[in-house]
């Protein structure tokens, strides 16, 4: 059975931590660590199975686990991912976002190669990864379209010199069209899904966004089309948010859990 | 680098193993077999690094290789897969379609739990079987909708009992609509992509399939619905046929390739 750190123990990790401590997924988890103290006592309480809580990343790091589950931030993927790889140990990212920064992506890339490691990148809120990942040299278009209700949308950096006000948006409406690139610095919020698309597919120059803002939208919707010599494929995903966080939606919780599961090793692995 | 062995030397056989001898997977092929001795000879010839051609399917389940992929037809999954497993080897299963005969599905589960081996299904010809998996736990509604033109539905067992004529359909029509365990009887066609959805959702009783057979219709097309407590899929795929074998996807083809590269160890795993 495979042993297992948690580094984060937001509401994301603590999902994780309460499916491993579930029994539903062949792993131990042993030990965590999330940089606010009060964080990690508090998903201990709450876990039949107490891991160990480490004083630092660095000693979480060199914990005697297989895998270290990234559920903290994008500057813990920055700060703490090199590390991890040189103590051997594999993980499953969450703030995948961090990995669209090119130097980044490469000293990850380096540390799988130099210390024999893997990274998981679980779905998060979208699907068809599979599928992208299939035709990847045949891919001639990506297309993500956000819609969002204009309240999920505040916020973002692009209303600072949009003359669009997200309070004053009545109907329906394309607030943005771009490069993945591009479109991630303007709203962060969309990061991950950029990014595994990106990732996936054609990567973020030639990654087309398109992001809506719809008062009527209770759900965060993505769509994603790709065309290519293969065909075309076209993903709708409506997604109900997260019960313990509502800034995530509750797939890409279960997306997390359900690669977790993969990696810990079901017998019967169904897809791409 | 993983050695494999190929059951099956056909057109997707035959594609599989020509991405592997273009370097494009971190594999060798090292034994193949085929019931036909020219196709074997005949796939031998166009390789650059020339596998073993063994004797038998016992001699290629018992030679010295990590992973067989089976490329061959739903016969050899059941016939086979067991000596496989008990030889030790991981497999790759093309023919999913075997897997909704119940007595084969459990011999596959009890093989790789008893030998301790994995079974791979590469998401064949269509996508978002990462998300599937992800919400199994939580989908009430599966439905798969295929459309194709009524020259490629020809031959069906279901034209047996029924009233229409594929010759004599003029206009797009639903010609079935019932569960995959019976749509799979009688479009035996259809299978591979009903298995694999059942397979990885609700099971092939629950899961719902409509056929229409569209005479403008120059793909396959398939679309899936999904709903649930975490939201709603809808998954349109079109497929353009694979020029070495029109009655196959080029898709299912990439899928498999792509999922062998993930087999044989990219270090960057993308999607759930």
């Amino acid at each position: 059975m495979k042993r297992v750190g948690l580094l984060g123990c937001g509401a994301i990790g603590s999902e994780i931590a309460f499916a491993i401590d579930s029994g539903k997924i062949s792993a131990k988890l042993t030990h965590i660590y999330d940089f606010s103290k009060d964080n990690s006592k508090k998903l201990v309480d709450k876990l039949q199975n107490k891991p160990v809580v480490t004083e630092n990343v660095g000693l979480l790091a060199a914990s005697p686990v297989d895998l270290i589950i990234e559920a903290a931030s994008q500057d813990a993927v920055r700060d703490d991912i090199l590390s991890i790889l040189q103590n051997r140990k594999d993980v499953m990212i969450m703030s995948v976002g961090a990995l669209l920064d090119e130097s980044i992506f490469d000293i990850v890339m380096d540390g799988c190669r130099d210390f024999n490691k893997r990274v998981y990148l679980p779905s998060g809120a979208i699907i068809g990864l599979d599928g992208i990942r299939a035709v990847q040299d045949e891919l001639d278009l990506v297309t993500l379209v956000t819609t969002k209700n204009p309240r999920a949308l505040k916020g973002a950096k692009f209303f600072e010199t949009s003359t669009i006000d997200p309070d004053k948006i009545t109907t329906s409406v394309v607030i943005y069209e771009g490069n993945a690139q591009e479109a991630v610095k303007l709203f962060p919020a969309n990061i991950n899904v950029a990014a595994l698309l990106s990732l996936a597919g054609i990567g973020s120059e030639k990654t087309r966004v398109k992001i809506i803002a719809d008062p009527c939208a209770s759900k965060n919707t993505h769509e994603i089309y790709a065309e290519g010599k293969f065909g075309k494929f076209s993903i709708k995903v409506e997604n109900v948010p997260s019960p313990s966080n509502p800034k995530t939606s509750r797939l890409a919780t279960l997306a997390a859990i359900e690669c977790l599961k993969k990696i810990c090793g079901t017998p019967l692995n169904i897809g791409t």
